[in-house]
C-alpha cells in the first residue's frame, strides 16, 4: 500500500478528551473515530489490526473445539424474563422497542440467546460436550463510556458457551478455555494472568478474570509474581496436560480487588514476591452450572430415560479492547511497536524524497514491488514530508520494522531496523529473510 | 470435522412457515434458527457458508482499491437530521433512545455516517479519488419479514461509498464497483444481470441492480435476452476494459419494473429476445453527486484555493441474502449443490456402518485422515444411520462431491461423485487430484 493512497487521517495534536495514551494514539493515528459518545468507527488501519486479533482469538477457540456461529445483535426481551435477568440488568442494557411495539434489546451479552438455541437443538446426552462461540458486537449503555474503545458502549467481543452432562466434564471444558486463553494472549504478544474473580451479573461459582498488568488499568490486582514464570509453552491441549497447567496457577495466589483478603494474601505470599498493581481485563471466563439451563429448560435425556440439566459456563474476550490493551501495554517513550502477529503491516519503507531527484522514489518502488512479489505486506511512505517528520509518523502506526532510504543508501544496500533497535545496513535479499522468520514464529 | 461433532440441528420436516425454498433448506439444515420475526442466530454451517460469500466480496472489492473500514450499528439521529434523512426514513428505521433520552437508530444504510467520517478527515482535493467499504450487520424494522434470510429485519450487508472530484471521475468509480459486483457474482456461482433501475430512498440520477434469475424473485425484470451471453472473463480490471464492459451492457435492454417502458421494450428488443420473468436483488449501486456532500458541507480544497462539494456513489450487496439467493439458484429437484467456491465442505464421507464390523469405519477414518493432512476440508460422516438418510440429509448440506464406502468400497478404491453427477471408482490419489484441481479454478 501507497501512504498517500491509505486512508489514514493522522492527527498533529493529541485531542483534549483522550486520557490514557491508548485513545490518544488511536485517536493520532487515525485508527479510530468517535461517531457519538462511547461510539467508534474503525479506520482501515484500526480496523485491519482488530481483524488479526480476532483471526487469532478464533484460531485458538477452534484449536480446542469450539464452533463458531453467529447470535444477532438485537434480541427479543422474552427469553431475559424467563431467565429473571432482565429487570436486574438495569440501565445499561439498550431497550428498544420495535414499530409494533414489541420490547427488544440490544445484547450485551449472550447466555440466554445461546441456551434458546441449545435447548431446541439437542436433545440427548451423546450430543455432549459441545463448546460454541461467536464474535459479535454488543452494546452497553454505559453512563460515561471513557478511555476510547476501553470502556466504550458498542463493542467486538468473542464469547463462547460449553455445554456439559456434569461438574467433571464441566470443569474440563473449563479448563480447556483456560489453556485456550493463555495461548491467545500469548500470541498476541500479552502477558494475562487468570485471577480468581467476582461472578458478577453473570452469575455462577468459579470465576477467572484475565489481566494484563498496566498502571493504566481499572482493576486493582494482588498476586505472587511467581506467576508470571509459568511457561504455557510446554503444555499441549490434551486434558491431562491442560490440567496440569491449571494446577500449577492454582499454586500461586492471584485475585482480582473483590476477592482479595489480606491476611490471605500475606500468609500465602512472602514479602519480597508480592506484586500489588492495576491491570486491564481482556478476558473472563465463568462456570455457573445450571444457572440459565434450570429456568429456560435447557435439558437433555440420560440413557436410563431421565433428563438433567446441562452444566454451562461462558468464556468472553473482547476484541475490540484488546487492540487498546496492546497499546497500553506496548506503547513506550512515544514509540508504539505492534507486536508482528498483530501488526498493520509487517515492514514500513521510508524514503527521503527530492523534487528534482527521483532517484530514492524509484528504489523505493523497487523494494515495494519485490516485496509485495514476495507476499510481504508493506506500506511505502511516498509522501514528500521531510525524514524527521515521517519518523514522528511511523512512530505513531507501529510497524514492528522499517527500510530507510536516506543519504547512507545505495542501489544494493539499505538502512534495515526494526523499531527501537538498531539500524543494519543489508541486501533486500536479507532483509526478506528476517521478515519471513519473523512471521513464522507467531 | 465428523458429523456427531458437529452443530447441525438438521430437522426431519419442513417447517410450516416456510415459503420459498431457501427458507426451508436453510431450516432444515439446521444453517440458521429464528430468534425472533425477520432475526436469526446463523449455525456453524449457515455462519461458514455466509463467510466464505463474505470473504469473496471482501477480495473484490480490495482488487479494485477499495478500503475496508467498519461503521458501528448504533448510530445518533443528529446526521440523519442534517441530511434530511430522518423524517424521510419511515417506520423501517429501528429508532432508539439511549438512557440520557438521546435520539439514536440502528443503521439502515451509512450514507451519512460515511460522509460525516470524509468530511472529518480529508481536506484536499489530492486525496481523491477514494473508495472505501465496510460490511456490518444491518437492521430495517420490515412490517412482515418474510422468506427467511431474504426479506429479514437485521441483516449483513456490504456497502461502499466512493468519492470524487467530478463527475467524470465519479463515473470511473462506479464502473470499477459494476466491473467487481459481476466479478464477484461470477465467484458465486451467480448469473446476475445489472439492470436499470430507480434509486427508491438512496436517491441520485443513475442505478443499476444486479439480479438473478429466480421465479421466486420478488423484482420483476423485463430484458434482451442476448445480455446472459456477456463474457466478463475477457475484462480486466483497468479503466479502458471497465468501460468497454459497461458498454457491452448498455447495449442491451435490461430494467426492473420501475423503470420498464412498453414501447421500448417492444422497439428494441425482438420478440425472440425478449425475457421477461422475475430475479432477486443482491446487489444495487448508485450515483448521487452532490445529494449527501451538499447538506453535509463535505467539500475539498481544489488547487486554485476553492472549495468543491465531493461527489459520491453507494453500492451495497446483500452478504446474508446471497445465502438465500444461492439456495434458490442452486436448489433443484430436492438437492442443494453449493459452488465450490462456498460450500460448507469441499467433500463428504459417507460409509455404511455396521455394529458387529468396523472394517468401513476404519476405512472411513484413514481416508479422512489423508484428506485432513492434504488440507482437505471434509465432513464424515460417523453416524450409524441408514445409507439412503445419510443420502437424504447430503442432498440438504449440499456438499459438491462424496466419497460413498458402500458394498462396492475395497481398501483402495472407493466409490466418489460429484452431486447430480455420475459414480466413479477412483482411489484416493486420483479422488484428491480432483479436489485439489477444482479448489484451483474458484
Amino acid at each position: 500500500m501507497y501512504l498517500s493512497k491509505l486512508f489514514i487521517p493522522i492527527l498533529k495534536d493529541t485531542p483534549s478528551e483522550a486520557k490514557v495514551k491508548s485513545h490518544q494514539l488511536m485517536l493520532r493515528a487515525g485508527m479510530i473515530r468517535q461517531s457519538s459518545a462511547g461510539i467508534y468507527s474503525w479506520l482501515p488501519m484500526g480496523f485491519k489490526i482488530m481483524k488479526k486479533i480476532e483471526q487469532i482469538v478464533r484460531e485458538e477457540q477452534n484449536k480446542i473445539g469450539a464452533q463458531e456461529l453467529l447470535m444477532p445483535t438485537i434480541q427479543s426481551a422474552e427469553i431475559w424474563k424467563e431467565s429473571g435477568r432482565y429487570d436486574d440488568y438495569g440501565e445499561e442494557m439498550l431497550r428498544i422497542k420495535d414499530r409494533q411495539g414489541k420490547e427488544m434489546l440490544y445484547g450485551p451479552t449472550n447466555e440466554e440467546l445461546i441456551t434458546e438455541i441449545f435447548r431446541s437443538s439437542i436433545k440427548s446426552y451423546k450430543s455432549l460436550p459441545k463448546l460454541l462461540y461467536h464474535i459479535q458486537w454488543k452494546f452497553r449503555d454505559e453512563l460515561r463510556p471513557r478511555f476510547g474503545v476501553m470502556r466504550c458502549k458498542e463493542f467486538f467481543m468473542k464469547d463462547a458457551y460449553s455445554f456439559d452432562l456434569n461438574d467433571d466434564e464441566a470443569k474440563k471444558s473449563y479448563n480447556k478455555m483456560f489453556f485456550a486463553y493463555l495461548s491467545t494472549f500469548k500470541r498476541l504478544g500479552l502477558t494475562a494472568i487468570p485471577m480468581a474473580a467476582d461472578t458478577g451479573p453473570i452469575g455462577g461459582d468459579v470465576s477467572h478474570e484475565f489481566i494484563i498488568l498496566a498502571e493504566t488499568g481499572e482493576s486493582k490486582i494482588y498476586s505472587d509474581k511467581r506467576i508470571l514464570n509459568i511457561d504455557i509453552s510446554k503444555h499441549g491441549n490434551e486434558n491431562n496436560s491442560i490440567e496440569d497447567l491449571r494446577k500449577k496457577y492454582d499454586e500461586f495466589y492471584a485475585v482480582t480487588d473483590d476477592k482479595f483478603d489480606k491476611k490471605i494474601f500475606e500468609k500465602k505470599v512472602k514479602k519480597e514476591n508480592q506484586l500489588i498493581t492495576k491491570g486491564i481485563e481482556v478476558g473472563h471466563i465463568f462456570y455457573f452450572g445450571d444457572k440459565y439451563s434450570k429456568p429456560l429448560n435447557c435439558s437433555v435425556d440420560l440413557q436410563d430415560g431421565k433428563k438433567v440439566d446441562v452444566k454451562m459456563g461462558s468464556y468472553g474476550i473482547g476484541v475490540s479492547r484488546l487492540v487498546g490493551a496492546i497499546i497500553e501495554a506496548k506503547f513506550n517513550n512515544n514509540i508504539m511497536k505492534w507486536p508482528s502477529s498483530v501488526a498493520p503491516y509487517e515492514v514500513a519503507i521510508i524514503p527521503t524524497l527530492q523534487k528534482n531527484d527521483n532517484t530514492n522514489y524509484l528504489r523505493a518502488e523497487k523494494i515495494y514491488k519485490s516485496l509485495v512479489k514476495s507476499n510481504v505486506d508493506v506500506l511505502l511512505d511516498d509522501t514528500d514530508e521531510h525524514l524527521s517528520a515521517k519518523f514522528k509518523k511511523f512512530d505513531l502506526i507501529g510497524i514492528p520494522f522499517q527500510i530507510i532510504l536516506g543519504s547512507k543508501s545505495t542501489d544494493d544496500k539499505h538502512e534495515f531496523k526494526e523499531l527501537n533497535g538498531k539500524t543494519e545496513i543489508l541486501t533486500l535479499e536479507e532483509i526478506k529473510k528476517i521478515l519471513l522468520n519473523k512471521r513464522n514464529t507467531n
